[in-house]
């Protein structure tokens, strides 16, 4: 891991100069060898999937770790989409004269070597490895263990295009050894490696965060809240009710608790809970909510704080905007949360209150990813406060530099 | 421990959405407080010398412990320079429509509860407290036990001023234990603690570092470079030379190793060791440095790696800008680098690819620092990639969040 670790670091130094037209280049090869190698990706995919099997892994791991057409066809989409992303990396902005007659800048700079820890998609090597290169960063790639034969398949055509494009190959290194201690190694060294980015499920995360010795870029939880509030438009407060909870039922930025104001809960909950019904959503209610919905099941405690990424509801009313905020901030994952109402002055607190990465006025919690929000990728949701918060996009992935510019000039 | 990180939590929830007005009124009467103790500060200060003297503390440690007049002049005008500048907080930029129909846009917030650990200086105490109340941000504050006296009487100050502004007095709290063990604690809750900034010796900053399980905004090291290219306007870079190691010897931003061109060292560095002789800095070349001043010492690797802090310069000459980069990526603490050079191209090499925190051109590493770049404030200089990076005034110590609008919008 060392050995990776120190080819990584050099890798990182080339490729923070590397130029941006060799960079796209090095996407567009890399979609090619993909679209050559179907094959051989097939054929990878196929002897991890029979071993899967034999392991005994469940259907849900098994969809995860197929390569189907469509996934690959997706795989050589997302290559070309980030080659026509703008490059971050050597922009220099906010540039300005000083008292003293320096002028005083800042320039993006790339991370240097980020390790990204995943589970069994294997379409996860692709797409990270190639957010981490256009901003100019050298990767290591830990992919699950279930998933190495077509991990090491994927990252032949990977390597296949930094070499046609003139960039090393070492800028994108997978870990093959499937040994877990390897991971305790890679979240360990930060002379070698400056930023992790762990994907995958709570376990893993929380193991990661735990241990780590180099900075996390993460989020745990999506606990999103919509609070109705007693000025919410009827139609928008169905609509998005509905859509941020039934859009998707597996996505971190689903709503998971519903708030409801007192003055509103009446009108509104009957014909939502007939909506959720239809759609076969189940329905805990604290008791207020209860005395309206009488079908619902008794919400307790632990729902609050429950990210169910199920056709799950939690649904609570609330005495006004104060208790709406003061449940979000002390419930919430600081992930998405979202009220409804045509009210000015509580749309503007909500904002400025909220302690969550994505804070919405009328708009659904479903909104909150990198595509939707223009960053042209997303390699993760952050839900710190230090570094990258939201949907991580290549900026998440690069830091600025001071650049000072003189003519001769000394301190006085 | 707790119970301090619970009330600052609470506290911050306050402070995050405090008015600038009120923010600033507290800061004015910090200020006000501080003219009317005068006496008692000087008096709690005065125990805290005679304690100090007869625990036998060094002079210069004395001399950082000591709260002249002076001194308290400067705590009171930074004070007023802190209500002066600008209130980052809840300021929204980049705002635009999406093709959805959202609006995304970034509001600027505060990171929540940020822990300062620092040594001797008292002082310290009102300009970390100061900086992380305009920022919004809670602060628990954990001076050195030699000066624990002074500290009480400047944060009944500090807590004077919150009070008279209506703000909570636990948004500044000072640690009121001297028990080491209190700091392992406050390092290691993070429900409680956001940040750490350690402010101190390279001892005190390394232990956090590696104890904290929060993230540690910090610098380690200063050994900054300046080159000399070969193409260099002579009077500049001797200039330049001599300010950034003789304008003061015990800052970060201080010179500690000069490499020179071996085109042009047989010109610059007879002339500049004369000058550094007379100002009474000792050298310590490479081989090649010791052809041309015989008198200089022999530098070893050590003295490449070496923060000296003092009257003491290594010099390499080294052939041309390549082995300049090499030589300072390899052991620079990526804090502030300089060229010296009239050539266009080689000025463009230096800034992309030297990875220091403040890169130059023409100008002296001594301008590295918050107030010369306009930041109008600095609570350090981190040397690190994630988050800050070089000098940290107001915005290092906020974050941002997103900020969505709609008008009943929902994801399709």
């Amino acid at each position: 891991m060392i050995e990776l670790g120190q080819r990584a670091r050099e890798a990182s130094r080339l490729m923070a100069r590397a130029d941006t037209g060799k960079k796209n280049a090095a996407l567009k090869y890399m979609a090619e060898a993909i679209e050559a190698s179907r094959e051989r990706l097939a054929e990878a995919n196929r002897e991890d999937l029979e071993r899967g099997r034999e392991n005994g892994l469940d259907a849900a791991m098994l969809d995860r770790l197929e390569l189907t057409p469509a996934r690959i066809d997706t795989m050589i989409e997302g290559l070309r989409q980030v080659a026509a992303l703008a490059d971050p990396i050597g922009g220099i902005t906010d540039m300005n004269y000083r008292p003293s007659g320096i002028q005083v800048g800042k320039m993006r700079v790339p991370l240097g070597v980020i390790g990204i820890i995943y589970e069994s998609r294997p379409n996860v090597t692709v797409e990270a490895a190639s957010l981490c290169l256009k901003s100019g960063n050298a990767t290591i790639l830990r992919g699950g263990s279930e998933a190495i034969h077509s991990n090491q398949a994927v990252a032949a055509c990977i390597a296949e295009g930094l070499k046609r494009a003139g960039l090393p190959e070492t800028a994108v290194q997978v870990v093959e050894t499937t040994d877990r201690a390897a991971v305790g190694q890679l979240i360990t060294m930060p002379e070698y490696v400056d930023v992790i980015v762990p994907r995958g499920g709570k376990g893993l995360i929380e193991r990661i965060s735990r241990e780590a010795r180099v900075p996390v870029i993460k989020h745990l939880d999506g606990i999103c809240h919509v609070y109705l509030d007693s000025e919410a438009d009827k139609a928008k407060a169905i609509n998005i009710a509905l859509n941020a909870k039934t859009h998707r039922y597996g996505t971190c930025n689903t709503m998971e608790t519903l708030l409801v104001d007192s003055a509103v809960a009446g009108e509104l909950l009957p014909e939502l809970a007939e909506a959720y019904r239809k759609a076969g959503v189940e329905l805990r209610g604290c008791e207020r909510t209860r005395e309206l919905l009488p079908d619902a099941k008794v919400a307790t405690e632990e729902d609050w704080a429950t990210e169910y990424l199920a056709p799950v509801l939690a649904i609570r009313v609330v005495d006004g905007l104060d208790a709406a905020i003061e449940h979000i901030n002390r419930y919430s994952s600081q992930h998405t949360d979202a009220i409804v109402t045509e009210n000015y002055t509580k749309s503007r607190r909500f904002l400025r209150e909220v302690d969550s990465s994505s804070v919405m006025v009328n708009a659904s919690t479903r909104f909150a990813d990198g595509f939707e929000y223009g960053l042209g990728a997303e390699i993760g949701i952050s839900t710190d406060k230090i570094h990258a918060r939201g949907p991580v996009g290549l900026e998440g992935l690069t830091s600025e530099k001071y650049v000072v510019l003189g003519d001769g000039h000394i301190r006085q």
